[in-house]
């Protein structure tokens, strides 16, 4: 597998995600400028990927820039609003920058440098932590279907979705994998069918309208995806159509399941109504790489997520293990453990 | 508005609908093989049109060769399964046919033709019918959402679901769209979309994952779709996609509405599950255009139709009224009016 994000001495390096799976580039970031930009294009995408990739942003901010610390951590959370693991990852640098107040410039960076590459390495040892007590949910001998990616392309490596997945497939359960390719932005298509086909797990693709054909059938066994932020009431931003695909697992009686490290959740809000969603471009959905696929001039909507209300949530995996309803009282409890 | 669907001397000419809306290309099929092409390919493609270009098809045949007249229509049945309305406008042409039995082949032939033009003209009337039976079903002030395309372009003129959001702008409703792009072959960004753009209404493009989120926004006042095949029990066999938008309407409680034909029931079928559901070719999943959005070589499945049980159908739109459950009751009854 390769490496979604790496601090090398040359700058922040990153395997370009808006042109897998067709072309394997990587790009260096080499100021937390650039590193901003890849935020906002989605070069990297994924919440956890995000937070190690605002972390890695800030040490090579204060590494090579002489700008205020203040306005590198601003600069770095103005790119995208919903997931709050970058605010997440720049919190935790602000934390230690202010710890290191009056030492040297060179001991202030090698202890940013070193947090960050921390980040990264605890976000892997999260996702395995997470597959492993995903893994026994995930019933034997039938599919499981995810949307978007939230694999070792939205993490520092292994995934939370996916993560579950590679464990179940590891534990030695007979699974295969339904991908809803994820429109606009086709993260499932592009990102997912490829991961899992690398893998070897078997995966089959699907539109994302083909989701509730599939749950109906009978076939798909539980729904797992990622999150971009969690809500203290258990309520789920993710991908624009995790909500559907929720209601529609619930309406079949299909376990829906989210797979997210602790620093998904924002137990600074009480419900998922409070969570900011990010507005893309049009283009995202009038053109597929650049092909027009709709009339020109057609007014479009494009929220890249949206919110599940926590009734349709049957468990939240994280590291530290599994919460379930009522998520108030569960989620807060793990995250305090 | 474009003809769909035209008798000419040339032969049946038909809007190239693989191409809109990039380019506006007419197609002449001047053999009944063309037309039962055209048809597979989804040159033409919306249940009604499918049941005009059945008959075309019928008419051109036996206008223009001297194959049996049995090959000629399971020539044509053979090319999609779902859509009722194909072996309808066969078995309407084949019923005349059977009439005409010793009569001159000029006799025949000008019989044939004149009755396939009548399947067209008709189709009209009946759309128009059934728009002027739906305008009273449509919240006024708020948005429609409808999926794949019912319009103008799946019909002989002015649609079946669009007919419905015609004839409510015609009455005077303050409305705007709400159109599923549609994936795979995306009938709502290149038709619907481009449609009700040339006839001024306000029309937003959201991709299929959105609509749920719609849904729950409360903005959609109501949700109208066309159908390819309804079960005498109201179950409905419709685009891929139209299940998962009828749940999500009911669990926000939207009205969802199907509009069509009295000959798209078919009351030979007790249940949906009846419906044979066509799948179609990988690539229209793999592929944009001819441009690759997913990794070789990875599993598709790409069925082009799902069933919506009856429950969660609030009212079945028809040239001869509306049906509302039970469906058996009220259907039966309509088709027999």
């Amino acid at each position: 597998m390769v490496e979604t994000i790496e601090w090398t001495a040359e700058g922040v390096v990153m395997i370009d995600q808006t042109r897998l799976p067709r072309e394997t580039v990587f790009v260096t970031c080499r100021s937390y400028g650039e590193v901003a930009d890849a935020i906002k294009t989605m070069i990297i995408r994924g919440a956890p990927a995000i937070g190690v990739a605002a972390a890695m942003g800030v040490a090579i901010g204060v590494e090579r820039s002489d700008d205020d610390f203040e306005l590198i951590c601003s600069t770095l959370a103005a790119t995208r609003p919903t997931a709050v693991n970058l605010f997440w990852g720049i919190e935790r640098m602000r934390r230690l920058h202010a710890t290191l107040a009056g030492q040297s410039r060179e001991a202030i960076t090698a202890a940013l440098i070193a947090e960050a590459k921390r980040v990264k390495d605890e976000d892997v040892a999260i996702c395995m932590a997470i597959g492993a007590h995903g893994a026994d949910l995930v019933p034997d001998g039938k599919t499981v279907l995810t949307h978007c990616n939230a694999g070792a392309l939205a993490t520092a490596g292994y995934g939370t979705a996916l993560g579950v997945i590679r464990a179940a497939v590891s534990a030695g359960k007979k699974i295969d994998v339904f991908a809803d390719e994820t429109r606009p932005f086709l993260q499932g298509a592009r990102l997912t069918a490829w991961e899992l086909q690398e893998d070897g797990i078997p995966t089959t693709l699907i539109t994302d309208n083909m989701a509730g054909h599939f749950l109906k059938s009978g076939r798909i066994g539980c729904v797992v995806v990622g999150a971009d932020r969690i809500a203290g009431n258990g309520d789920v931003a993710n991908k624009i159509g995790t909500y559907s695909v929720a209601v529609l697992a619930k309406e079949n009686g299909v376990p829906f399941y989210v797979a997210a490290p602790i620093s998904t959740l924002d137990l600074t809000l009480t419900s998922g109504d409070q969570i900011p969603i990010e507005e893309r471009s049009s283009k995202e959905v009038t053109e597929v790489y650049g092909v027009p696929v709709a009339p020109v001039g057609i007014a479009v909507q494009n929220p890249a997520f949206d919110v599940t209300p926590n009734r349709y949530v049957a468990g939240i995996i994280t590291e530290k293990g599994v919460a379930y309803p009522p998520f108030t009282e569960s989620l807060a409890r793990l995250a305090n453990s």
